[in-house]
C-alpha cells in the first residue's frame, strides 16, 4: 500500500480539446478495394471530367430542343428518325434540324442535339417519323460532360475517412489505388501480477485472465487502428519502462491497461514519467477517473484505470477520437445514437462526466448498475447515457440521448 | 428499346417484412481476435463461474463486518493485523474475530472475512493495529465469486453481433475460439454493354467505368458481408443468366448491378426468373423504383437500378439488412443520426419512400439536389432524410432525423 500520488485532474472537454498530439500516421498506397474508411492524405484530384461525355439520362429520342417548342398532344412535332445511339458506343449519326436518333438511358449526346425526349412523350405513328407530344428545354434528360465531376476538381477531400459512395466515384474516375494515412499501430500493455493470458485454461487462486485487451483490440479496429498486443507486465515498475522503450519506437499510440491497485497505478505514473511528459493524471470522469495522458517521445500514451469497464468507458471517450485524429480524420465518426426516457433516477457529481450504462427497450433507458469490476455491466447493456460536468444527476423520466454500441 | 414491363411494385415496409428468405451462412469457428461484429451461432456458455473468486473491489482491508459495527471517527474499532493478501496469489491468511487482512483492489478474499474496508476509512495508528472509523455491511467493497456471470450462464445471447466488451468477458472465461456465422458472400454482378473495368486506363466513347461495384463492395464489407466480384456481363439475357447459374452455388446473395435502359432492366428480370422466383419488381422508393428481389435456389437475389445513386440508396435500404440477417443477426445494426432542420420544402408523393440526400451544418440539413445519374450527388452529402410513405413531402423548418453515412 503506497502513499497518494499528486493528482492533475482535467475533465474530459479539457483532454479532447487539450490532449491533440500532432503525430499523424504516414502515407501508404493501398488498392481501392482497401481504402474503405481509410483517410486520404491529400485530396484526390479528378483525372479527366466526368461522365466524360453529355450523356442521356432517360430512354428516349435525342433532339434540339427548339424543334419541339408548342409540342403538345393535339399538335405534335413530327421529326424524322435519323438512327439510334448503342450503349457503350460513339453516336454514328448527327442530329440536324427536324431529325431525332433514338437514345438509351447512359448513351452518348450525338452532335447536333441538346436535349433527350422521354420515350413516354413519344410515338412512332409512322416507321421513320416519331411524334413528340411535349417540348423540351436545352439540357433536359441528360447530364453535361462535366456535371458529376469537372476535370481537376476534388473527387474526395483529405481528412475524412472514405466511405462506400467514395469508393464508387474514385473508380468511375480510374482511381485504382491511392495514398491514405497507414492504420495507427496502438500498442496495447496489459499490466499486473494477477493477470494472465486469456489462453490459461486453469487459472490459480487470485488470477484473472486478461478481459482489457481483447476489448480494447475491438475498440482499436472499430477506431480504424490496428492493435497489437505487447503482452502482460507484472507490477514492476522497471519492467513497465523496459516494455514502453522498447514499443515505443514501433507505436502510434501506446494503451497501458494498469493494475487496479493504487501502487499499480502509481508504478505506471512513474514508468511514463521517466519516458516523457505527463499531460494529465486522473479525468473527472465516473467510471474512470484515474486515467494518465501522456506523451513519449512524440507518441501518446493513454493509461487507463485497472477496471475493465472503467478502461473501455475512457478509451471510448477520449482512446477512440485520437485513433482517428492519428490516421488522419478531422472529425471524429458519427455515432448512432436514439432518444429514450429514463426509468430511474440517475445520480452524478457536479464538475465530473458521468457515464451511465443503459439497456433500451420501447423509448426507455434503465440504467445498468454495478460494480466497474464487473465486465458484464457493459456486455448487458445497449448503449450509455453521458450526464454533463455541470449537471448534477439526471431525474426519472427525463429524455437523454443514448449513444448506442455496435 | 423494348416494351414496358409489368411491374409488381411494393413498398420498402413490405419487402423488409415480407423478403425474408430463411438462408443463413454455416458455423466456422473463429479466434476471439477475429470475432469481431460475427454473431454466435449459439449463446456461449460460460465454463465456470466469473471471476471466479470473491474479490476485493477497493484498496483497504478485509474484515469481519461485525467487527466494525458501530465504528466511529469518535470511536474507532481496532482491529489485529494479521498479515497481507497478494495479488494474483490465494490468501496465505484467514480473518478471525477482531483481525484484519491487507487488500489490494482485486485480491482474493481471505477465508473469514464477508467485507473489505476502504482504506480511506482506516489508520495504522499503531504497528500491526488497523483503526477503523466507519462500520461496513457484510459484502461492501468486494464482487462476489459469480457476480460477473455464474457457471453456465450466457457469457453472449447468439443473434446479436459481437462488440467489443463482449470480446472482454470471453477473454475473461478463456474461450479463445468460437462458432460464428460464416461472413456472407454477397456476388456482385455489373451488366451493360457500356461498362468497363476501373482499371481501364483510356475509355472509348460512351465507356464508363464501374463505380457501382467498388462502392457496393465497401457497403458488402460494412454490413458484415464478403463481396465476390463476379465481373461485367454484356446486355445479353444469356450471358446473364449463365453467370447467375455459375455464382449461384458458392453465393449466399447475389447483386446485379443492372443497366440502366428499360431493355437492360427487362433482361435482368428474364434471366434472374428463369433460374428462380420474382418478388417483386419495382419498389415504392425514389430513388430506385427499378429493384428487383427474387429467390434463385435458396439464394436471395437483388437487382439494382442502373444508375449507380439509386442502386446504392436501394442497397442501403433493402441489402444491407439482408447481409446482416444471412450473418446471423436479428436486428439490423443501430446508425448514426443526427435531429436537422430542413432548408427548404422537399416534394415527395403518398405512397413512395423518398430519401433525400442532405449536408448538416450547424443542425440545418441541406439537400444536395441533382439527377440520380450523379454519384457526387451521394459523395457530397453527409447523410439521407427519409420521407415516409404517406407523407406528401416536407417544409422548410421541419425538424427531420439524418441518418449519418460513415
Amino acid at each position: 500500500m503506497t502513499g497518494r500520488e499528486f493528482f492533475r485532474t482535467r475533465t474530459v472537454a479539457e483532454a479532447l480539446a487539450g490532449f491533440r498530439p500532432a503525430r499523424r500516421t504516414p502515407a501508404e498506397t493501398v488498392p481501392l478495394a482497401d481504402a474503405l474508411h481509410r483517410v486520404p492524405v491529400a485530396p484526390v484530384r479528378a483525372p479527366a471530367a466526368l461522365p466524360g461525355f453529355a450523356r442521356s439520362t432517360v430512354d428516349g429520342f435525342a433532339v434540339r430542343a427548339a424543334d419541339t417548342y408548342g409540342a403538345s398532344e393535339g399538335l405534335p412535332s413530327y421529326l424524322d428518325l435519323a438512327g439510334a445511339v448503342l450503349m457503350g458506343a460513339a453516336p454514328g449519326v448527327e442530329v440536324g434540324p427536324g431529325r431525332c436518333v433514338a437514345m438509351p438511358t447512359g448513351g452518348v449526346l450525338p452532335d447536333g442535339a441538346d436535349a433527350v425526349v422521354m420515350v413516354e412523350f413519344t410515338a412512332e405513328t409512322m416507321p421513320g417519323t416519331i411524334e413528340v407530344t411535349r417540348p423540351v428545354a436545352p439540357g433536359a434528360g441528360l447530364v453535361r460532360a462535366d456535371e458529376d465531376v469537372a476535370a481537376g476538381a476534388d473527387l474526395v477531400p483529405a481528412g475524412r475517412p472514405l466511405r462506400a459512395p467514395d469508393l464508387g466515384l474514385l473508380a468511375a474516375a480510374g482511381v485504382v489505388d491511392l495514398a491514405v494515412h497507414a492504420r495507427p499501430r496502438v500498442v496495447i500493455i496489459s499490466t499486473g501480477d494477477e493477470v494472465v493470458a486469456p489462453s490459461t485454461a486453469t487459472l490459480r487462486p487470485g488470477q484473472v485472465r486478461d478481459a482489457t485487451a481483447s476489448a480494447l483490440a475491438g475498440l482499436v479496429r472499430d477506431a480504424g487502428g490496428e492493435p497489437v498486443y505487447a503482452g502482460i507486465v507484472p507490477d514492476d515498475p522497471g519492467a513497465l519502462e523496459a516494455v514502453l522503450r522498447e514499443v515505443l519506437p514501433g507505436a502510434d499510440l501506446v494503451v497501458v491497461s494498469a493494475g487496479s491497485s493504487v501502487g499499480a497505478r502509481d508504478e505506471t505514473a512513474g514508468a511514463v514519467a521517466a519516458l516523457g511528459e505527463i499531460w494529465c493524471h486522473g479525468l473527472a470522469v465516473k467510471p474512470g477517473k484515474p486515467t494518465l495522458l501522456a506523451e513519449c517521445a512524440g507518441v501518446p500514451v493513454v493509461g487507463l484505470p485497472g477496471n475493465p469497464l472503467s478502461a473501455l468507458v475512457v478509451f471510448r471517450l477520449v482512446g477512440v477520437p485520437l485513433v482517428g485524429r492519428l490516421a488522419g480524420a478531422d472529425a471524429p465518426p458519427p455515432e448512432p445514437t436514439v432518444r429514450a426516457r429514463l426509468a430511474r433516477d440517475v445520480p452524478s457529481a457536479a464538475g465530473r462526466l458521468d457515464v451511465v450504462q443503459v439497456t433500451v427497450r420501447d423509448g426507455v433507458a434503465e440504467p445498468v448498475f454495478g460494480p466497474s469490476a464487473l465486465l458484464s455491466v457493459l456486455t448487458r447493456a445497449d448503449g450509455c447515457v453521458v450526464v454533463g460536468e455541470p449537471a448534477t444527476g439526471l431525474d426519472a423520466g427525463a429524455e437523454v440521448e443514448v449513444t448506442l454500441y455496435r
